[in-house]
């Protein structure tokens, strides 16, 4: 299975083609929306995702509800696209309208976006054609992928949920659940995906708090998956770790700098005995391991356990206190400042890796059993399960 | 660039063919067996790295010490395949020696290992089957493999160099170096190449403890690059990102459990105006920035400033201190302890991890610029980097 | 560079997404619908080319007439979907539509064609949903992203063109001209795409006493390329050599079941000393071949002659004249027949062709150069023409 | 599936290192020695192939006799090393040693060959440097990569041969067989891989004839596969087509100028009636085709029938009757013509051919089901051919 996403912020759309879904799969508009919608949410997003309700119209691949085979097109329109048409229009302009666009040009490049590096490797002295593309809008359409990919999971017995950890140095506690499903709604239930209510508010509160100072914050947020089946990914050679490939799919999200499996960077302060998870058997389960810590993998597999992966967000660089930079073209110094911006998008962004793990792990299971027809592959995905525990 | 690496651990070879280096590039057996060198050594290793001493042999696409441009062939042969023979043997086994082959299967798989879920996935029945491969000693040909990356990094003006942050909860401080030389030499007289020689003097300590104890422990490990040309990678798609790319390697080495980049989960922590890295100029470096918290990645891509990664890894899962098992034939609970290993094998992956960065910021070097001949590649990309200080 | 498409014959739209085009190229949507058009004329097409025209629409990486370096979305809609809402909609049908739906069910596989295989594989039992996606309709696409592939290729004075050597067993003779501009004037001349007047004459007779007949008739098409860097592809691994990946493209066409690179299969009845291009050198043009009897490739790199490709298009498969199938539910045996068809469709696949090899080459020349800026990549290329004639 | 293959035609050893195989695999070194030796044999080749006798060794990924799921190494050491240990040496040459190689070097490129674009390519102005890789000296490994998907096929029930059609333009009639052993025995018995033995006599005299005027010939072959499961490759994306990737695999192969599936360039001089292969059905084999015109292959997938490709192979580049070239130190003309040489590789070029199918063959069967177990994906293949059987 296989993705390619396109558009910029604000062009007439975004676009996403997948390829390789088995046919007769369920798929629906529905299923992509709810994540758009559950990506808009959260405390401290700006303006933007307030005018703006993203929905997915499916292009391809798709008959009366069920996939085809065939690769399947999902466009989100940009409502706003008709105040745009000139700024970020397709054609070539006239030289009056040329004139005027000079003047516009962005020759300013915001610390911490993609807006200087990304000029001087596309050779754009305008930075919005770098920042019209670098911008997490684009995460969008990689929601609306990973939705398709969540729905593989989910009829293959895979349920997978998010939550947020951290925001702004505030820890959430507390963090048991008994399902995946729990996890859903209690995240859901929160405008910070905060499990932990006190935590919750105090996340909240540093959000208004960043806001009112003009600066931002980050944060971690979590992703758990059950129901994987066991032995998915593989050991032989270093590029079909598939922890490897999970944790390239989280650091490549807008904003992430780092990533950790199962209890990640802890590892560093605990010794052997206490890192490992002891291996249990019993009839009904099979092999099972006694605690998590590994986060469902070992030797680049699966190991059964829930996959547990958290990522970090850095707060959003485009902020209201000044930041030092450099005109490209007078190379005075200004102070980078703007006008309106989102304080924290890190509930949004547990959305997002979400979509980045669910799209990770069914790409891996499709790489591994027959995905042509989806009732095949529910029956061997079942037929693996069995076996596993037969083992 | 591609390479592929095969052998087992006590198989006769380990094997790497790297196909796409270009030609032209002086490469040498010494280039290699002296990474090959520095992977052995560390306080805390095993008996193993004593009696063996790994050497690479350049079996094709060098011809008198330069690049043919065609496939490069490393090979590291075993120097204790002589007793391995039998058990490890390549050809069909008469009735005879496969009776008492029965006798010699490895029936119990041990926690924290690849064991359990790689013979579920594999069907093997006997752990051997798996563990010869699992086993980080392939991480051999791939410092063998980073080092002919290494070798055009440095050709191109790019320095790698790693070292130990933290063994065992113990966290170096004061790590200011004023050139990747000055941290090569100074990690390099260091037996758990730390730095901070108090941190590392405890480092010792706590391992030898470990060791006492039957136990071990784990660590975190940094790299770091400079000279990398601005623009490497890209923000226009998501999986050309290659920060991604960077921590999927780190990720992919065996008992890696996460990674960051630059100031990574800390961003969790503070503000946005703390963050990122205002932007400077002047006329004789061009752009730059003023701090490096970023870690030299924007919106995917190298920003000039130096590439810093760090991972960690847990504690080596072959204790003396045994843990819970499951015989998989017997299905009886055993206690998973073994004669000797490793209690700390940090420093060693310092240099592995040091490989694994290498190779992916040479190969996305390789991706952008003409890689064919090198006296061509060096000029391309000199010339990239006064374009870019002329931006 | 990399593209997929998507869309079935009779759905809402078709679409590309082309990623890794380079930033600063010229691409109107006029580029793309000059082929569009090109692909829908030739004598002996049926009805549907003329009721359709198609027309792109780009709908992301491109500004004010230039691309951003971002993917570039090309969408062809579908001017007849009014009428296909139903029988090929998107969303779940209620009962009653389906029960409806039910009865327009495709039982009936047409030899020649995916239906019954493609059935098989993705367990479709309404052949519908292999027929609307394994249909030719998808070329409209591939000629669009060849559009942007040829544009590329002219600005790096690469010029490429097509017509049509024989149909029907009819063989086109005399077949000189001095430039590709004349290749493609004459070609676009004739209906039929041929160069020989004469042979021309016969074809079109040829295809509508097929027509007549209730019968079709396919052809080989040749497609020319000229003006490549010397050294494109490679030989030093089996899976690098450009011919090969030429030829994928070329059967990979609907309906194309061989090909030829120069002489091609003459090759078999000749003396080495007839086949091989004997090597030349003048001042004025360097290094030069005195015949072109390989095509161009030597090696499996261009060699700076004229790349010259051949591939041969069977019948079109959907013929009045009735060929026997089986209903794959009742299992009776039918006469495949139908209602309306193209009886020769091998002038458009000239486009096609012309399409398929125009990307193979404009990918290999990126995968070789740096193609993130096109106005670089001008340079790198007339530099290395130059440093091939100075060889 | 994938696989790397290094080594240069003088070198140590040609290696190649295959990840993918599934796990409990029989694979011995006889299987691949035995298409090592056909390759070798044939009427027309020249000294070497007597001299050297081709013998593998596996140097990783099997266990007593069987795969274990982890990257097979495969080694073909050159007897004739020990003569060329000066003039391919690996490591750098002292400056008496560098005088005189500058005396050996290569300057002549020779015409149909790699020489000269490799030259220009990777900056070699010795020609030896290139003509050691892109020697067809590689295509032994390529032949023992294919003799381990040979023995996946066949234990997946799929027989695979191949035999001579054509050489020097005299063609072989009557080519009916039974079975695939048939064939395989029946052109195993001829000097040429020929089924009809007068016209096998004739080609013998031409190869002679050849020889004796120190000209070559060349020829067509083709490569026969029974027992392809219907469905693998797919029509849902161009570059998803089995016989395009077929097609690649034959044109890459060193001298292959072009090659056909089924009745291939046959098709352009046929009607649409008689091209296409009839449905039909009975029970003891469900669907089949009552002809097998289209070669196996209908929309880019197998369809049950015999897979069928022919490629044809130039006449050897390397003659005793001179062709004119250019020497790049003196830019001055000269006869390239050789002192020994093969007349006529067609025999072994079948050989090869075959090994490449082959590989991709099993590859797609591999992408398309689960491949980790030999055991399962016995029992997966055996399922899906019932399942099909039943449609």
């Amino acid at each position: 299975m296989r993705y390619l996403t396109a558009g910029e912020s604000h062009g007439p759309q975004l676009t996403a083609i997948i390829e390789g879904l088995p046919a007769g799969m369920e798929l629906l508009a529905e299923d992509v929306n709810t994540d758009l919608l559950r990506r808009q949410k959260g405390h401290g997003r700006g303006r933007r995702m307030q005018i703006e309700k993203d929905l997915v119209a499916i292009k391809s691949g798709v008959r009366h509800g069920h996939t085809l085979g065939s690769p399947v097109t999902l466009v989100v329109e940009n409502d706003d696209w008709k105040h745009w048409t000139k700024i970020m229009g397709i054609e070539q302009l006239d030289s009056e309208e040329a004139a005027e666009e000079i003047k516009r040009k962005i020759t300013r490049p915001r610390p911490g976006h993609a807006d200087l590096n990304g000029g001087i490797k596309y050779g754009h002295r305008d930075m919005r054609n770098v920042l019209e593309r670098s911008s997490a809008r684009e995460t969008t359409v990689r929601v609306a992928a990973g939705a398709a990919a969540k729905k593989l999971l989910k009829l293959l017995g895979v349920e997978i949920g998010s939550h947020v950890i951290e925001i702004g140095g505030i820890r959430a506690e507390n963090l048991q659940f008994e399902t995946i499903k729990e996890l859903q709604e209690r995240s859901e239930a929160s405008s910070v995906r905060c499990l932990d209510e006190e935590a919750g508010a105090k996340m909240i509160e540093a959000i208004d708090q960043a806001k009112k100072n003009g600066d931002s914050i980050g944060g971690v947020v979590e992703v758990i998956a059950e129901g994987m089946p066991i032995g998915i990914g593989s050991y032989v050679h270093y590029d079909r770790k598939l922890d490897a490939k999970v944790a390239a799919a989280i650091v490549s999200i807008n904003a992430f700098k780092g990533v950790e499996i199962g209890i990640g960077f802890e590892a560093a302060r605990k010794f052997g005995s206490e890192v490992h998870d002891e291996i249990a058997w019993n009839e009904e389960k099979g092999f099972y391991r006694k605690t998590n810590r590994l986060g469902g993998f070992e030797g680049g597999m699966t190991n059964g356990m829930p996959v547990v992966v958290r990522g970090v967000m850095k707060p959003i660089p485009t902020l209201y206190k000044p930041l030092e930079s450099v005109d490209i073209d007078t190379k005075e110094t200004f102070s980078a400042s703007i006008e309106r911006s989102d304080a924290c998008a890190v509930p949004a962004a547990a959305v997002v890796a979400e979509a980045a793990v669910a799209w990770e792990l069914a790409n891996a299971i499709l790489e591994q059993f027959n995905g042509d027809r989806m009732d095949h592959l529910i029956r061997q995905v079942e037929e693996h399960k069995s076996y596993a525990k037969e083992f």
